[in-house]
């Protein structure tokens, strides 16, 4: 097989990890998950959505701590977070701007910063520009990290709830055609996505980029060694003819040096209602959001428009995630 | 009658608001309040004075969660609902600077941004520095949307708390005599306050303004419509002997592209121990707060200086206002 | 006896506080306790590190609010705090940058602030930039104060966290050998440590410091006149060899003008292996936290490395305040 790319160490036997036991230490890279565990997230993910105010799954997080711990702004992330832990009964511990926390500022690694922080909270949710920080963090912590981000990194949680809205609107995993549209050198959703679907067979991808921002050779190989069938296609409207997701990704102004590439780019591939009519009836489209304009507001009423749906599940997955990580040491989490 | 001021649309017969089935959808302009919404709310707020730690009533809002976007500072406003909140037994996810929101600076509207923060919270409290921020926020929310201020705009909660203010510390609202000093051109509490007056009735207002500061007109002919009767007046040691509620306001040197006319604008009206002489036993002074120096800290310990117990008037006005919000759908709430 | 230190009124006899009945009304001065109090403190302390999530215990501030109000940063303190509160069910109002605070901004007074703030909470934590800003929140509110420091004055909560951990790790206060090391000129925390220390008897210091930051004749005094031995010493091996506490301080870029002089007066007294060998089994390194490099991480696994327990130990501290502090009027807190 073609090696991960960089930043992964998928492994398909689970072997090495015991989410068999429904332990989740740490969760750091989406490599790290293998069908079982992520049937078990699942699992768990289906069950939040019915969690209500006032009941008992509501309070099972009650007295555990979360502490955020952001080094660059990512407030959808993080109050996703902070809402699941909350959901749960749990409390939270906020650091909006912990790239100006005292104690780095003063020189402080982030080893030292973890072991401090692990003193105050059950489980630290670490947002990071640079890669490896969550792993670094993870190394040293003696409760669970949450990879929130690290950079160009991963963004294990993303990845899970695409993967976990797929799921929920088509039903199947196996056998599904997934047409990924935009930025595809830079958007790390869809390379942590290919890498997530790899592990499902008979998988379709269509890729549907820009010139400049084509996806990238790693990820190529990755899923060819993998058996999944990809092909680069130029034309939108066949590939939204033929699929069952349509992942909609936005152009990253910051990303182009030149205006004019960015105009041109960014203009190419628009989801409009011309295009939802191609669009199977039983398709969905996805998109990570924010959203500028590569998707027109007059698809949000369609109910193919699955993106603020995918927000929410969001919520969910981590929800799931918290629970599953807190078990560990507190059985009755899990009863 | 004349035109309701700009954002405004108060319809005192409620015939087109269900307020009277205790159901609140949205707070977004003081203007939808009518007399028997006021008396819904302010029977509630009663109650809530009387909320202790441990109670039952503590808990009605265990599992809900409010949301704060704040896109401009109003720390005083923010720990306010927040406070009304937690007393309730709710949590809150913070935004204090919703401005540098990461997806709103990569180009998100504000319209996105609820649809995805409603997935995580039951409610939003909004506080933008654009006119008629909220009434978009609400056009799309699928739960309740709370007005903090939007620009210069609404400000409902304060008015109704300035209001509720006056009732329990006068005993009534029909037949009192308000004199309003200070900064009435910008003062966007009492023009708010005026215009929830108005559903009162043989109330009597007089207006004690700096020149360049005085209250215009659209207020004016407002109150006239309704039966208001108002007077502009330039003694205030005059109005003081007369009233039962003096309203004193800050001069916003903000407002000022003369700092001689600020000064000489700042100056004008001061409320001090002299002044407490002359006004009645039973009447009370109001200040929006933060005051600077337009009443005197010696003027503090006089019983009739009810400002500080109207900051805390204002905890339980959102604490009602949040329990009714949320009933809605949540029948248990108002047991 | 020498006068105390500026800031500090120290009484030893307890004549005229009533810590004895176990009520705090305020947390501001480290010389406020004496050894009375201080045992009250660290008995409840004691209990707080055995508390535990879905526990009676955990649950004891259930519906109590603390309000952080931070003039200056401080996440490190700040965390420490609302994990305190937290940890026994209590909610926290958050204000990272009370020094952007908007009523600040448009002029208002500190006293203004806090008596607002009473009415949304039932206790605030201040961190303030001038010395003396707790004392004069304390002197309006109707709420206990707790100091989280108030520029170059007090920090009464890291000192008696350092207490706590020379009593935990040691087991004894009276006829301890404590060394002091580094910046010792501008350490507020070796200043109020050395002023707690001097209640015990028998109490021996060291004070080992490059010539620019030596301790101050302040503190040489008010040790003297309580009968507490100190010694400056000029090689840390020598002392390393004698003392049951070497407590190590960073020295601090900031005070320097001279950065030849920063660069020599920080490599001068670092704590590595070698200088682990010399130091007595039962002694350990104490450290208020960040550490940049005047301990090497190589020390960190050694089981006399105490400084992320005394971290720790910061939450059962505040945990043991806020619990004393909110008894006060709510007697069903200690049951």
């Amino acid at each position: 097989p073609a090696p991960a790319p960089s930043g992964s160490t998928l492994t398909n036997n689970g072997a090495t990890i015991n989410w068999h036991q429904l332990k989740l230490k740490h969760v750091v890279d989406s490599g790290d998950f293998n069908r079982a565990a992520v049937d078990v997230v699942f699992k768990e993910a289906l069950k939040m959505e019915k969690v209500k105010p006032h009941t008992k799954e509501s309070r099972i997080l009650d007295g555990f701590i979360m502490s955020t711990l952001f080094y660059e702004p990512s407030t959808r992330t993080r109050l996703s977070f902070e809402s699941a832990m909350s959901r749960l009964g749990g409390t939270v511990l906020s650091t909006e701007s912990a790239g100006e926390y005292s104690s780095a500022a003063k020189g402080e690694t982030l080893e030292d910063t973890i072991r401090t922080v692990e003193g105050y909270a059950d489980c630290i949710v670490i947002r990071h520009f640079q890669e490896g920080a969550a792993a670094r963090a993870a190394a040293v912590a003696s409760i669970p990290i949450l990879n929130a981000g690290d950079g160009p990194g991963q963004h294990p949680t993303q990845a899970l709830l695409d993967l976990y809205t797929i799921q929920r609107e088509i039903g199947r995993l196996d056998g599904i055609k997934v047409g990924m549209v935009g930025d595809l050198a830079n958007g790390r959703t869809v390379r942590s996505l290919c890498m997530l679907l790899s592990m499902y067979s008979e998988v379709q991808v269509y890729f549907v980029a820009p010139e400049v921002v084509r996806m990238r050779e790693d990820i190529k190989h990755y899923l060819s060694a993998r058996g999944v069938r990809w092909t680069e296609v130029s034309d939108l409207r066949e590939v939204a003819a033929d699929v069952d997701v349509l992942y909609q990704t936005r152009i990253q102004r910051e990303r182009f040096q030149n205006m004019d590439d960015y105009a041109a780019a960014r203009g190419k591939y628009i989801i409009d209602k011309d295009l939802m009519r191609i669009l199977s009836p039983n398709a969905v489209v996805l998109h990570p959001l924010p959203r500028v304009d590569e998707i027109t507001t007059d698809v949000d009423s369609d109910p193919r428009a699955a993106y603020f749906r995918q927000a929410r599940n969001g919520l969910y997955v981590r929800m799931a995630l918290l629970k599953l990580c807190l078990a560990d040491g507190h059985p009755e989490i899990l009863l």
